[in-house]
């Protein structure tokens, strides 16, 4: 969160999400005597906030986000209110929960569950709530745009428990799996084997959808994670299998089909491959429960530049060469759009937004178009006159 | 681990199990002198090295251990040697690995696959092995006493990618889980769900003999562990939710079987119950991986009281009122010797120590016998004459 | 220190003093879109940095000072150059020293000793430094205004081994006390006992004066500070002894001149006081080395409001009666000046600020005139519209 | 303190001194069986206690102590008792203080004026006395030895506030430093300085003798001990002053005299001459007030070895010119004796523990004369048969 003292009075700001014209903005208001004390795009938001002619803070907060391009999701608080706003296109997710009297904004449903509150509904796409002493206003004060929820949090970004749109999203990572399973069954497999913790959902849908059994061939490590003494580097080195261990026994002579929700750099799935070789597997499948990867997130997940990005340079089957798999092959664009229970991707104009697999981005990269570059953000690199 | 100087030189030891003559021991070497600067049994082991009249740093263990009764796996290191020895009913486990030209001494297999090394056997019940620079050398220095290995750290205690016996204790969940299903099926169930982390390869066992979908009903929160904010009271009185959280859209409506390893207090097992019908659950059966648990162990596993373990007091049927589901039942006794891979249980001769669901104690309680408090191990709190 | 990015590049500021309309060109900046993030006038000096129409780096922070009212010494720092610049009152001290080729900026002459670097001089009051790799320049760019270094770092805020207007801190407060040993001498005193640390050069210089011994009648625990054990309350209310213990011996039956450089509150007096009493001396004096504390200093020594000043409502009669002393006495104003190397106290344009005991104020308190409470400064503490 | 559980019931014990015979000790009991967690001569006297024969506790440590030689006071406490004891030569300190209903014992009297206690009396040589409900009861179970109280304490270890048989201890450092001008003046001194914090009383003994004026013409840096920033090398390297800082005007130009207590190995003395001279002083005359420090304590303080003591190679006048100083002379061995209240030293049996200057050791020093090398002391080191 970010904390200010403003023209508008006291403001703390948390935000889910990426702008896309944050550098230009910022260039803007340090040039009009803006001070920036962080690198982060929130301060950007507070200031447009502080600078607005309007009068009433919704109006203020309008006014700034009216002049940001990108995708958000916002609650901001002052002494009297909270408020929580979406960006027009809804790309990153906001729920409305409620305790006792008291309603609770949240990127997620699982976080109404631990404080024991109820689900209310979502935040609609450039929806803007305010709620104060005299209860809980909506409007829609941005000029409306297509929908364009982010499915990627349908296959590793949400939490399994969440729902969102209405959609168990444990649920839509089990129909994943299962499309996967019908598009890239493998003949002859006797395992269907989940990348733990976020393969778990797809995996067991690909094995009920294909009948293989599904078994815990690798067990993740929880102690590893837990302790507080600093593994050396020396014992890092040692490998992946500080995080994983392969279940030896269940794997030897097996043909194993292994699922995970997606490859980014491919290190990982190399390691994950040669520990189940190890074991003693005869064959090794990698099923992805996502197209591939080959574009940048820009939009607020956190993802490499697309030229480390495995699936930017390298098609599926070399893919398998790399990482030393029999095979390995992704569920398709269309067939994720099944899943999540369309009748197929409208390549006109998508349910989704989809642009790390698509490339196709729903919002403008302005910053990215006028090459300014992230680390230049800060002026504190930059020489004096 | 214990480090100290004595005159077999200086000693490290590091000790899985518990001694069941420690207070009589401890009583008799303070007569003598002896200082305790810890409540620890392995204080005593320690002494006993020290005071023998051997000359010989294995004989001087030897002569130690012949004194001491109860249930352990130590491995002793001195400047030049390392020495594993298992109690003569071996009812803890202790394992020999191979890295390069060295030795490993390990209480599990996996200890073995996080640092590379080669699984070599199991130590045998009752063996010493000496390690030095001339090599390994192998003893049985006590009398030969029947096999009594701990059936708990196939139900529980060990991790899953280990393997003891040369069994895979993953397998041997999986098929006690399916004798728990052959033994307690459960009419028109839709799902079967573990009770996370430890209950999962018994739900998938129980799963795939039973023909009844696996599902991850409840999601294990991985992010309060690794918190360093500690959670306040009032945090911690919202309950269980911290550690699960359900998952509500895939309970709703359905009969679910629950599969756990154990029941000790109960008190989880209500809240996980309570938790499952809040999202909606129409029955809730519980299914146990194990013989009701009516005994406290002495031989090294950290259980409660015998008046503290509900099965100690309450029939199943009791149990199924206090925790509030539609039914709960156990293995049997046989049935867990069967998955295990008995025809069934040797009643003169037990195969495993099983006494935590038996009572039938194989190694004499001789500090409980003279009703030595534990908690007066301590004579710190005892008044100077 | 305080950082932000600004129009005029990265700038880093070091602020000694205090602003006296802080609070006021805060509003009018925040009204104009500012964003505080802290409560430091500091942060007032950036912003009007930052806004400077002025192109030059140089020009822009005379631009923001020329706006600002109060007492300051600041070190500025960007990439290229640092600047160091005094108020035209030159109330708070800046030195100028020099390390092989590099110079430094420093309050105090101590802080060159420390890295073995030479004092080259006094930055003058209303004078503007700058070095870059051209080397030092110097500048006036204020309208010139009569001197009023702050009286109060000869008699305790300065370190004693520092000097200052080519004076040494030592012997000004050796001064001092021969000045209060001549306009205060107590007959019949035995011993001359400063309370340590900060009264004890005064002490010394009474001593010489009057011809009576100087002894640490008063020992401080160096200890306590050093401790990492925090003490508990109970302990604290042990009271003072913690600090400071008496030497009994010393003091039993003695007439003993207690040397102190201020009162406050008289809350540490008073302990003082009853130690010594305690002790067994016979008779307690108190001599303090400067006037009564009447009034607070606005320019940046924090000290209570005027109601919590002992001296404000008291007489020294009064404060004796109060603290339990047999007397209290203060030196003289005129006698301070004299002691300071000047003949006399010059009334109508005196030739240092000694606001907090005259109640002349040099420099206007705009923020207290317009009734300004420091503690609304944070706009957080206000509801939005 | 060392705690353990023993035949004896459970023991605290605190040591202030050293034994002399503790290496032979311990491998005599690490021979009979005895285990030792650490490398303390506090834990030889535990054993010892432990392994007594007889039955009632003081007995057992009267037992104990017999077998031990050395300097020690003790204090020990059992669930129901305490007891402090001295070495029949006294050799370290020991007092008896009264609060309300409770007895404290401690080492030195400055610790009753922290918690407000009462000081009763020293405890005497050989003495030992138990506390318990039934009240104080002393014994003197020892043979009688010569009281030989350490005459370091006077000169440098105990805290200034602290008396001692009956002598206040900053009444003995001034006379102390009375007899050091008496015996070692300065022609032409303009000041008498002392090197803070420990030579201040004797400097001011000094000044008052020779009528010349004490200084602070070196300034201690209390802001660096305290700090949490570890300093680096780099300014570690930038030497003494990060402790001490010259008063330059002060001293510019004078003839200084210099107070310290003692000269151990000179590598301050020499920085603090250094210093003085930097500052401008014309003579630099160095007054220890103890006579020179030619040889190890054995009995509880801790000093380097004999061949890293300046003085136990060097004349005053080599010291002086190792330090760079114009003069360097020592109070004489019978003029400390004279400061201390005695008519001089009797040679035949000394007043005083003075083994470090005069090199006559009062106890037998068992190990360093069968060659014990402390370092050797933990068996830990040496191999196993």
């Amino acid at each position: 969160p970010f904390f200010a003292d403003t023209n508008a009075g006291g403001i703390g700001v948390a935000h889910n999400g990426n702008l896309t014209n944050a550098y230009g903005l910022r260039q803007d208001l340090v040039k009009s005597g803006a001070l920036f004390q962080s690198t982060s795009d929130t301060e950007v938001i507070v200031h447009l906030i502080a600078r607005s002619k309007e009068e009433k803070f919704e109006a203020r907060v309008v006014d700034a986000l009216k002049q940001v391009e990108g995708a958000y999701s916002l609650v901001l608080m002052t002494r009297k209110k909270i408020m929580g706003v979406r960006d027009p296109h809804g790309v990153r997710p906001l729920i409305l929960g409620k305790l006792n009297d008291g309603y609770i904004l949240a990127s997620e449903s699982c976080a109404l569950d631990i404080v024991g509150a109820e689900y209310v509904r979502d935040i609609q796409p450039g929806e803007l709530i305010t709620i104060d002493e005299k209860g809980m206003r909506s409007s829609f004060p941005f000029a409306k745009k297509p929908s364009r929820f982010c499915i990627f949090e349908y296959i590793y970004f949400a939490r399994p428990d969440s729902f969102m749109e209405d959609k168990s999203i444990y649920e839509m990572r089990k129909e994943i799996g299962a499309e996967l399973a019908r598009e890239n069954p493998v003949e002859g497999a006797d395992l269907i084997v989940p990348v733990p913790d976020s393969g778990v959902p797809a995996a067991i849908g690909y094995a009920q959808e294909s009948g293989v059994p599904f078994e815990l061939g690798i067990i993740r490590n929880h102690y590893v994670g837990r302790t507080f003494i600093e593994p050396t580097d020396k014992i890092r080195n040692l490998g992946v299998k500080l995080k994983h261990n392969s279940n030896r026994k269940l794997l030897a002579g097996k043909n194993v089909v292994l699922v995970d929700d997606s490859i980014v750099r491919g290190t990982t799935s190399k390691k994950i491959v040669e520990m189940v070789r190890d074991a003693g597997a005869k064959e090794v499948h990698m099923r992805i429960s996502s197209p591939p990867s080959k574009h940048s997130c820009f939009y607020g997940i956190d993802t490499p530049e697309d030229s480390e990005l495995l699936a930017h340079n390298h098609s599926p089957e070399e893919i398998a060469d790399i990482i030393k798999a029999d095979s390995v092959s992704y569920i398709s664009l269309d067939g994720l759009y099944r899943a999540v229970g369309q009748a197929r991707r409208n390549s006109d104009d998508p349910q989704y937004c989809d642009a790390c697999f698509s490339g196709e981005y729903p919002i403008f990269l302005t910053d990215r178009e006028e090459k300014h570059d992230k680390m230049k953000i800060s002026r504190l690199k930059e020489a004096s006159k």
